[in-house]
Parts: C-alpha cells; structure tokens; sequence
C-alpha cells in the first residue's frame, strides 16, 4: 500500500496529479517540491499537497513513490541524483512526453534487485499552458497513460509491488493505462501528438505574421480557426525537451508533412484534391 | 418588408437559415428546393422551409428574396439563369465561400436600378459535415456574416430595401455583420479558413497513411489531436469549388506554410524554435 508520496514539480501536470490521487480516495500523505515558491504554494492552497518539502531529496529518501512532474532533461537530472539515494523499497515515475532516453536511463540507474525501481509513464493529457494554478482533478479522465517499462528488467519485490499500486492509482484518476515499447512510443507520439503541437505553432507564428494586425481578423476567425491554433499558446517551455529528445522522429513527421501540403498545393485543380480529402475522410471515420 | 423568401439548396447552410429565421421570429413564408429530394423533405420535416418547389425557377421569381446556399459555382450558374427572370423589386444573396468571382458576377449581372440586387454574403460558419439532417438554428450565433457588395453598384430602391432588411434578419439570426472588399475577403479567409481547411486535411491524411492501422492510435491521440484533424472530415464536395475559386490564394498560403514548417523542422534544437512558438503565442493572444 502506498501510504507517503513525494512530487517533484507541482506545475500543471504535478498539481494535476495530487488533486487527482485525493479525488481517487488516496488517503496517505503527499509531499510536494516546487523549483519555484509559488508554484508549491499554489499547490498546498489547492490541496494537491498535504505540505511542501525544502529538500525535495530529502522529501524522495522519504517516500515510497516519487513522481518526477519536470520537463524532460530534468526528469533526466533528477534521476541520476536520486539513483544513490534510494532502494529497492521505493519506485519512481514520471510524466515525460518523450520516452526512449528517460527509458534508457531507467535502465541503466534503477531496476535491478538491489535498486530503486522506475517505471516511466506518459499521461496523454495536459493543457496549452502550465503551472499549478491550472491543476485538474479531472485532467487524466479518459485520457491514456502510457507505461515504458523494459519487460527484461528486475525490480525488486517491493517496487515492482509499488509499481502495481501506481498503476492502480492511475485507474482510479481515471486513466487507461498502455504498455508500449520506448521506441515505438517515441515514433508513435512524434506524429500524433509533437506534430500537431508544431504544426499549430508554425500555423499561428505564420498567421501571426501574415494577418496578425489585420483589424477584421477577430471577426472573421471561426470555429476552425481557433481550433487549428489553439496549439500556438503552447510555450517554449513545455516543448523544447521535447525538440531536443525526439528530434529525429518530429523531423521525419515535418519534413513528410512539407511534402504532403506541396502535393496538396499542386494539385488543387485536379483529381488528386479528391483522393486527398477522401483519404483525410478515412482517417476520421477510425479515429 | 420581407414577406416570401426561397431557399435555393436546403443543405447545412440553407436548412441553417431557415430554422434561424424562423427562430429568429421570421412569420413569412419560405419556400425550399434542392437538388436532391430528400434534403428538401428534411429541411421540410424540421420546419426550416413552409414547402417544397418542384420548379426553382419559378420560386425564385414569386419570392422577394432569394437565397442561393449552394456550392460556388452552382451559385454562379443560378446567377446566370436567374439575372433575366428576375426585377428590381427583388434581392438575391448567397452564403458561398469565396466572393472574387460572385461579386464581379453580380456587377455584370444585377445591381443597376432596372435589375434585381443581388448581396454577395458569407457567413463564417460550417459543419465539417453537411447535409440538411445537420441544420441548426444556432449555427450562426455568434458567428460572423461577411458582405462583399461593390459601393459602387446603384441598386432599385426595392432591392436596396430588401438588401437592408435581408441584414437585419442575418442581425436576428445571431451574426454579426461585416463589410469587405470581394478581393480582401478572399485573401484574408485563404489565411484564416482555406489555409486552415488543408492543413487539416494534409495533416489528417499523412496520418492516416503513416498510423492509420496502428492498434495503439485511438487510444493515444488525445484532445489536440482530435482538433488538429477534426476538419480532416470535410467533404471534398464542399471544398471543390473553394480550391477552384480562390486558387491563387490558397497556394500561397500554402507554399508560406511549408516554408514555416521546414524552417521550424531545421530549427528543432536552435534557438530559432523559441522565437517560432513566441510569434505563435503573440497571435493567440490577440484572439
């Protein structure tokens, strides 16, 4: 039973996070570290903390399970400083939107025996902007959180139990969890997920620059519009790990799309416009 | 006063309107045609229209107002047909998409005082599915309803007449109205609504080609993929004469995109990819 977690990071995703576990009925304690004062704050107001940590090393020496709620490389960091510190009676997670590098180095720090464990997850939810002050109960409801973990690794009986545990509690948030490999993850998000994200942000830098002072411009964007852009308020912030870890599959994903709207552009006046649509059709009617 | 309106096409738009004007507190009469019957007998059964003309010639030329909500170049050709049959104590006005070709279509062919005025308009909303089955009496709230009419064309005060009592009811309907230059117009709805439209639809197709079978798919896409494709279900049929019509726009906007893209592609780890999602978040700001 998971009794004392820790948080490390109560932005969007980590205040998410503690609001969730206490709608899902967890009963234990759950301590929150925050880089910055007020976001920590913010989370102990709402009630996704029970109380803030001032050594969020301490706070994870503590704790059965720490959710590691950071951007990417930070995740990374933290997992190199916390792999000396804790044992194979405790398991961390995380939140990471890119797996293959986080999974390597679950690897080769933890999940032995001997080790802490790590399971590496990804909840497919979040929200154009971030911080605590955005934190929903409600924000893994229906959503998918995906898992990454090695089937050839050994963790010891208490993490693997604890991992078990985390899982269950990321049912009773309202998630689906799904077991994918690291790999494969990666590729697979790189189109369905980081290519919408710049896609929008190329649509709404572009948009911006063409129409952006055009005075009729708040009338006339409809529905359409404010969808295919809504994706531009995404900040730098929350995307730059995510570029620089997954940059060879959001590459590929780019450079196909450039040539799919090429095709698309040179055959507005003929057949192909069809086959465009009706293949685009295709794709909604699966999804 | 309108007292006998047709609705030439009882699809989404056409069906829309009529079940707006009569939400609206419109008490004349509406009388519908459509090519095919049976969205003529939907639009009948939900009460957007009073009855069913066999023959639209002969509709369009006993009602005061007539509204063509049919594709582009079906509307070009209404006009045609209609421009001799009709007199200057009576108003066309249309809901297509693109305006270039309309409105020099109304200058040559209505607007004088010995003809009948015609008003080009477009409102700014849509289903990315049509039909009659779909109409709704709220589509246009909120929404706005271009106008593209020439200052120049000298109209019959009757159709003039009309022409302000047809924007009062749009008015009633929930729109606001907009006046624009045809030309404008149909560049700036390249940018903030063709452009759009194929991204979806380029986007929507390349997945379906790169993840279409993937098992895993519908489960991880989430909110932002869901919007970023939901376009991806428009018909060709409604796209078809919007390529055809505003052709050199949508190129353009296009060929700007694809050059966004690769820039942003190339500038996955540099700190060009901030200045990218910072022009992006300047115009969702603005929105």
């Amino acid at each position: 039973m998971i009794e004392r977690i820790a948080i490390l990071g109560t932005g969007l995703l980590g205040t998410s996070a503690g609001l969730a576990l206490r709608a899902a009925g967890f009963g234990g304690s759950i301590v929150g570290w925050n880089r910055g004062a007020e976001g920590a704050q913010t989370a102990l107001s709402v009630g996704a903390i029970n109380s803030i940590a001032t050594d969020a090393l301490q706070a994870a020496r503590e704790s059965q399970v720490v959710l590691l709620a950071v951007p990417i490389y930070a995740t990374l960091n933290w997992m190199e400083q916390l792999s000396g510190m804790l044992g194979p009676e405790q398991l961390i997670t995380d939140v990471g939107s890119t797996k293959a590098q986080i999974t390597a180095a679950a690897g080769r720090l933890y999940n032995t025996p001997e080790r802490a464990g790590f399971l590496p997850g990804h909840p497919m939810a979040g929200k154009e902007r971030g911080g605590a002050a955005l934190g929903d109960a409600d924000l893994f409801r229906g959503a998918v959180w995906l898992f990454t973990a090695d089937p050839a690794w050994e963790l010891s009986p208490a993490s693997a139990e604890l991992a078990s545990d985390w899982r269950e509690l990321v049912a009773a948030m309202g998630s689906k969890t799904l077991d994918l490999d690291a790999a494969r993850h990666d590729e697979l998000v790189g189109w369905v997920s980081h290519l919408p994200q710049f896609v929008a942000t190329a649509l709404s830098a572009l948009l911006e620059e063409e129409v952006g002072d055009a005075p009729e411009l708040k009338d006339v964007g409809g529905r359409a519009l404010r969808e295919m852009t809504r994706l531009g308020a995404s900040p730098y912030s929350m995307w730059r790990d995510i570029a620089y870890t997954n940059t060879a599959a959001v590459e590929a994903a780019l450079d196909a799309l450039e040539q799919r709207l090429a095709h698309l552009r040179e055959n507005l006046r003929t057949p192909g416009l069809r086959e465009e649509f009706e293949q685009a059709n295709r794709f909604r009617r699966e999804q």
